[in-house]
């Protein structure tokens, strides 16, 4: 038994590999990961190109892993939007094979992480990545405006992800984000989600649909970045090709 | 005219998306830029897949770009080896075709940003990248070392990027690295770069012909790691999962 575990790329079923094509087509089980993220195409289309049925696994299905496990004479494939190491269940899951001595073949694709070069902030100045997640009534954590503070003191960029609610359809937008860091911002009033500070909102990066605005929060707070998946840039100190490029994206 | 810019990947020819092969078919010139990175293939290979002449460009034809953009009327495919957007010159480019009014599509794929997933390590708690050049008498500069030590003041994970010197062939092995490093240490003293210190090396990240230990300076700088190209990863404070997975890479 062999497990390839296979990055999608970003956007539609053609950001697949070559390799990871023919890994497919090796594969008796073909499973996806799609509640970290998601593609621009349904899994029917999936299907349609690999000649496969293509079995959407739940967080729980993947943490158990005895649906994965359940064949041991024949390989597998488990299938991860973007590239394949971006959730700590995917790291679990390896560790789970080599448990098992089971042979993971690995299979890298694009990730958002390195798409974000395209907004022309050099990959190399981004300092840890933060995630933002929907608010509640007793659930306000500050720790993604804690994260940009930290890169911001270094000169560091920061890449700010936003929640996902697979099993509400539900995926925060720029706009939303903005709209709780400004609420954070009202507690710690560091000035840093101020109506004028400078930040980066784009959409379905990878695709070719793509928006990237730069502008003030008060203007990306109103501005339209339409489907999903968005993902929100906090800009560092600026070398001059970075601004030249951030203004091609003003609003 | 479209300038598609085309992430190759990491290791092979096959390591292409579907759609960045169908653009490559639409253009009728194929430029490479292969001085920031290299694939575990020569050119022919590529060239056979694709069916087209491949050109590669030194940094300075790029940098000119005249090559690129001396074909007003006819598709062009730049390659770049793991992601688009991974070295300056290439937003460099992109900002030159915006001038020229030339429309660019980026087609994205892995890079090593994330493929060192593979390791373990969480990729949202890597710190600011940094990368080591090849000394020279009067050129040993310190800031890989401020990088690592900035970063684990946030208890945060360093990727160390390697010199290359393609006109040269020669591209810096994880030995050489760590012997930099404790030539820094050696006038830094602030004990980071240590024998007993524990980093982790990586050879071929993407290839299923990868290596990765992980281990004291000491143990890994007489540690073969073979064919380029080698980076060095340097951990910061570790999750119990993330333990788990650096013990399968234990020497």
């Amino acid at each position: 038994m062999v497990i390839y575990m296979i990055g999608l790329g970003l956007d539609d079923e053609k950001d697949i590999s070559l390799k990871g094509l023919e890994a497919i087509k090796r594969c008796r089980h073909v499973y996806l990961e799609d509640y970290t993220s998601i593609l621009n195409v349904p899994i029917s289309g999936l299907e349609k190109l690999y000649g496969k049925k293509v079995i959407p696994l739940s967080r729980e299905k993947i943490e158990v892993a005895d649906t994965i496990f359940s064949h041991p004479n024949e390989d597998v494939a488990l299938l991860v939007v973007g590239d394949v190491f971006s959730a700590t269940t995917h790291v679990d899951l390896f560790l789970r094979a080599k448990e098992h001595n089971v042979r993971v073949q690995v299979i890298h694709n694009a990730s958002i992480m390195t798409a974000i070069g395209e907004t022309g902030l050099e990959l190399y100045k981004f300092g840890k990545t933060t995630s933002m997640p929907y608010f509640e009534k007793s659930y306000m954590p500050q720790s993604p405006y804690d994260a940009v503070l930290e890169n911001l003191m270094h000169g560091l960029h920061t890449l700010i992800l936003l929640d996902i609610k697979r099993s509400e359809n539900r995926f925060m937008s720029v706009n939303e984000c903005l709209r709780q860091f400004t609420q954070i911002e009202d507690v710690r009033k560091k000035g840093i989600f101020s109506d004028r500070s400078l930040v980066v909102g784009c959409a379905r990066l990878g695709s070719e649909h793509r928006i990237i605005k730069y502008g003030t929060v008060m203007q990306l707070m109103d501005s339209e970045f339409g489907e999903p998946l968005h993902c929100l840039i906090y800009p560092g100190k600026l070398h001059f090709m970075e601004e030249d490029m951030l203004k091609l994206w003003k609003v």
